[in-house]
């Protein structure tokens, strides 16, 4: 699980429960007015200055939504957090509290739960939460982690999926695709560590780093919503990116009945994307911007009239605009061909 | 799962995951005026009139919190939102908000999760929940469920398990240890089940019906809770027994820095339980009482001078009080031996 040799670490049994949620517990003091409790008792209390409660939950299990053979335990944590936190971040609110619930199997030492709570733990600092709740059980499959994200918002800035009018545009926080490319780069190094390629090589992740972190961890667009809010621009709609451009842009076309227009030569896109797509002729930069998944990045949609600030003093992109829901879901190739947008699922 | 031929069952993967989570979403609709934001966007948002916001999170994983080999996922569903509603009325806060995530494998079918969300159901209406989120994934190991329950607080109502003071009543909400003997039954019943007993016999459940109710489908005392504060009766410190009762006695006495006494012979133990330890000498009431754990009755500490109304007016056990530390916690025996009160892992 880390590097450190299994020998030297210290089985789970050694501590028992509740002595080991006390550990992990100890590293996390409150830090935000708003929390009145606490790990320790039965719940957590908040009081939160704004109206609103807005709440966001991710369950992320083994085998699924992360591989130990490559998925640092550190960032496990570190992304599950991001996941709850960005829901939360989604509807314009900000988050404040986490509850965390790890089921855990014997496998596992007192080290590694460290390494994951280390995750959790910049996570909620350098996004300014609270762990709040701790919970330790056991497992007998693989590892779960579940992480809840409380925050507070106005409710006059909350920004729902179904807000979105005719002629909005439609705005992304940063690039994406990167992520999936990730993802797939870990996939085939993973048979170099597992010696499944049949060669006799150590994994090649040098220059690879930007689409490694984008994967592994990722970060949420909190600063750019904090101006968007001083600026007083408050986005129609909202949607986190987690499963793709095309389901963030199908799903807020969807909640708020109307049709949308993206354009391709808009979609920001890496140059590490294509850099690593040019080591493997079936990865497409697009495809995974499309339907890669993992972006962490918002997408908002916001109306006409702020277009010049937003182009002005924004780094962020517009790639398309709302339009009538007669119209579809279309993305607009370079050479002038309307595709219609897909999502596998959706 | 349930008693339907799987053969005429529909595999998750003919619906998919959106399509699931639509259908599975479309059995609740919000009834709580609190409720702004129900499942369908990125986070649920609730505006409660009280300042406080109380939230529970339960992990549930196959093998650990539930056998389904002897666990019906209807019971499955309703004793997860039983867990986390319960943590939050332990403040002595009222939950109004679940928000629930299932990892489920590929040997699930779509009408399996209808029972499991059956359950949920359920029990948000009978304790006037709303389930504001809903999310699907896959897992490659068992199921797992992630409960989180989000409720409002009034801050001079809390019940923290730290306030417990010198000469507080003791006091248990109802029976305890009967969960446990119907869990001791349904393993012993799996044997015949599976065979493993040898002896050629269906599993005998008859006339067990009150200890598997309680293992299976707990119930939560709401309407004791809510006679309390009618009657301006606040707990100075209370807390779910999920573990035991020596485990609540001993983390309200360690959070409050006190002592406790309680008196074996005040510990309510249901008739039903005695009966079924006769057919095992391995079992022991008291032991099931004390360590046995999934009871799901509020323990909790009130000033001496409610003895009166508590005792005339309310069906609860007064079964001890509350002392200095430097006496420790004691379990008083009917001949009046002192023995020291403990829970494993504590």
């Amino acid at each position: 699980m880390n590097n450190k040799k299994e020998s030297s670490k210290t089985p789970i049994r050694e501590l028992g429960k509740y002595q080991l949620t006390d550990r992990l517990s100890a590293r996390f003091i409150s830090s935000n007015e708003a929390t009145l409790q606490g790990p320790g008792d039965d719940a957590s209390v908040a009081c939160f200055r704004e109206p609103l409660t807005v709440s966001g939950q991710k369950l992320s299990l083994e085998g699924v939504d992360f591989d130990l053979s490559y998925f640092p335990l550190k960032f496990i944590g570190y992304k599950t957090v991001i996941h709850a936190m960005g829901q939360v971040m989604a509807m314009n609110a900000v988050p404040l509290q986490l509850l965390v619930c790890a089921g855990v199997s014997q496998r596992f030492f007192i080290e590694d739960l460290d390494e994951l709570f280390l995750g959790i733990d910049a996570a909620a600092r350098i996004y300014g939460a609270d762990v709040t709740a701790i919970d330790i059980q056991s497992s007998y499959t693989g590892l779960s982690l579940a992480v809840t994200a409380l925050g507070e918002g106005d409710a006059g800035m909350l920004t729902r999926r179904s807000g979105a009018h005719d002629n909005d545009l439609i705005c992304l926080s940063g690039n994406v695709g990167a992520a999936y490319m990730g993802l797939k780069l870990l996939e085939r190094e993973k048979r170099v560590f597992t010696g499944d390629s049949g060669r006799d090589q150590l994994p090649d992740l040098k220059g690879y780093e930007y689409i490694l972190e984008r994967y592994l961890k990722p970060e949420l667009p909190k600063k750019l919503l904090e101006n968007l809010k001083k600026d007083d621009l408050i986005p129609t709609s909202m949607c986190l990116l987690t499963n793709g451009l095309a389901h963030g842009v199908l799903s807020i076309a969807k909640a708020s009945r109307t049709g949308a227009r993206i354009f391709v030569d808009k979609i920001p896109i890496a140059r590490e994307c294509f850099d690593f797509a040019q080591t493997d002729k079936d990865l497409s930069p697009l495809v995974a911007a499309l339907n890669g998944g993992d972006d962490y990045e918002m997408l908002f949609t916001i109306p006409l009239e702020s277009y010049e600030i937003l182009s002005k003093e924004y780094s962020i992109d517009i790639i398309g605009h709302i339009c009538d829901a007669s119209h579809g879901c279309m993305m607009i190739t370079p050479d002038g061909k309307a595709l219609k947008l897909e999502s596998p699922g959706f």
